[in-house]
């Protein structure tokens, strides 16, 4: 089994991205299947471009896409991606959508094809923890989940696919007032393989309590 | 204009449901408007069995469905509602779905069709704080949401639909630990005015910065 | 039983303090008692003379001091004030003492006189949040609390004196992002008059279980 | 320089005390201090009977407590212990005082001989979240605090005394509904080397913005 694990280069004027370097500190072969790490730039476009010629070089089983969402305190697989752009702040190119379509051909929603909440089982099995969120917002996060999702089914592939978001590191929140929860870039790298592990063990998602009441 | 005002019954072993009461301290008329409010049942399938039956008898302009969401700081108003049931807790007649799709011929998800950002503004004008939700959880709130759109959608019916998530009030938190925000039960009803009113006002929504990152 | 009721004016640029506002709201008898309300200045020291003066005048049978905790969700009766002075800004006429005693013969710190624990009960009872505080911090709040107690001490009165910090108001998080407790004006009221009647009641606090684990 | 640094046992029915575990993962020399360890039991009186005698046979320089803040979000230096025992919960022989002096005979309050907001400044180098608290609750962790500086008061002793609390670890909270902050041992045990740092290279404490306004 082969899976294409991207990350969002830096922004916002940072010098690192801390979920990109939590990527790269995953193992290269986890429960036998082979891990491809691949960059993409956080701008609207550009990055489903560039997941998009990754797929048709490398064609990966999984897709698994990773962004930050600083101000979670969990590990969270996302459930589902809608087709709209709403951008609070520019992208690295100061493109600022607010509330279009991704695209105008495409559903009005995708679900993850991975199995989340067999993610979010094994994640916390290793002492971390994780839930399932229900929203990966309208920004950069939701347009790669949306936008891959989009291009295999217009591919006609046969390929599983989703996002998780990681929290913040330390380092990014040592001079924030608290609220400002954490995770450390090691615990993150441990809780991405936990999600790849189950990825590769559950073609099928489990069946668990992890709905939300609103 | 006719609008036709939805809250869901006391659950959970309550005797009163305050988004309920909320909803019946609201103006009969607002901006000329015509409000026609309706209690439906905390439970899967008939909350929205009971809604069409009002919509057929009622023949409304718009359908509006107000319900709770504790642990929220704000009103609410929903962008998007999800074609799953995954309920975290049974509903008033025992249900609990989990993972299952609410109509199997549905669309992925129903945007709301109501304007949702010139709500949140007309919300804050009147000095309350609200913000644009992008999920409605995957308990009876998104499912209302999600049949009242599909059920407008198959009637071929030109009516406006969409939810809007209130908080708990004081009473509901006065003994439990922090962090437990709240609303009074008059703020809420004041609020649902103020949306009721930027329904009326705005056909098309206001162009705003309103996006969640994540 | 007269009770003296001191509160802040506005500070930081704003027209209104909703703390000041709630105190005006207040009955001017509770459970028999006289309630005479001051507006104090949000400046260390002066605030200290503007309260010893009105003590001096009107020779009250317990000194109530309020004032406003932005990010707090419950009324919270203060435990015990500290001989320090930080502030984190400046008060009203520009002073940001940092870290120096507030009365250098003073005690390390005055333990509230008034009965809290019975006046975080009678709050919930009124069905609004509460809980006991053991920090009034270490700007102008702290400094009243801690100097009314030094100066009750030193005058040999006997007085009963003490603090309550009360939540934001809805109008002052309307555009601040989540998390922004808030409560209504009529609100505070109501808890500062469950409060007062609280301590006419209760010569003696009563005891509860109500401590902090950290 | 001696450094005695404390930690309470398990507690709770949990086999292990990650705050003791991070105590136990620090460098045994700090910037050329000797780190002396020492286990005590989260109970009052006992906690401060076994401390005084190991002060008595190490006869150290300074003396840091360490404890565990379940929900705070950083490590955080105490500034103060005031003068009462109030359980929320049983001690772990079963003791639950509300409401009593620690010592009749002590001072209302012992503030902190540590350079605390040195230590702060420290550990934000590091690049790890830490505030200065002002306050270190009302159970063992006051206790413990509070007994140290009074113990060595009495002694007539020339050693400084303080207290840190610590967040909780990942592997607490994995299957604790969010908000429920953390950080990794490893972190900690950084953390408290950093605060450690501050203290062997500060006799006294520095100047710096670090109070809270409630």
């Amino acid at each position: 089994m082969k899976i294409l694990v991207t990350a969002f280069d830096p922004f916002g004027g940072e010098s690192i991205n801390p979920a990109l370097e939590a990527v790269k500190l995953m193992k290269d072969t986890i429960e036998g299947a082979e891990i491809v790490k691949l960059e993409i730039p956080t701008v609207f476009r550009k990055s489903i471009d560039k997941t998009r010629e990754a797929i048709e070089k490398e064609n990966p089983d999984v897709v698994l896409c990773v962004g930050q969402a600083g101000g979670r305190f969990e590990v969270t697989p996302e459930r589902v991606a809608i087709n709209v752009d709403d951008a609070r702040i520019p992208d690295n190119e100061n493109n600022q959508p607010i509330d279009v379509p991704i695209y105008e051909d495409g559903e009005p929603a995708y679900f993850s094809t991975l199995p989340v909440k067999a993610m979010v089982e094994a994640i916390r099995s290793e002492g971390l923890p994780s839930s399932l969120s229900n929203s990966a917002g309208t920004f950069v996060c939701n347009h790669i989940m949306y936008g891959v999702l989009y291009t295999i089914d217009k591919m006609g592939k046969d390929i599983r696919a989703g996002f998780v978001h990681v929290p913040f590191i330390p380092q990014q929140v040592a001079r924030r007032p608290a609220p400002a929860p954490s995770m450390s870039m090691e615990d993150i790298a441990r809780a991405l393989e936990a999600a790849v592990s189950a990825i590769v063990k559950n073609e099928e998602d489990i069946v668990a309590v992890g709905g939300k009441i609103d």
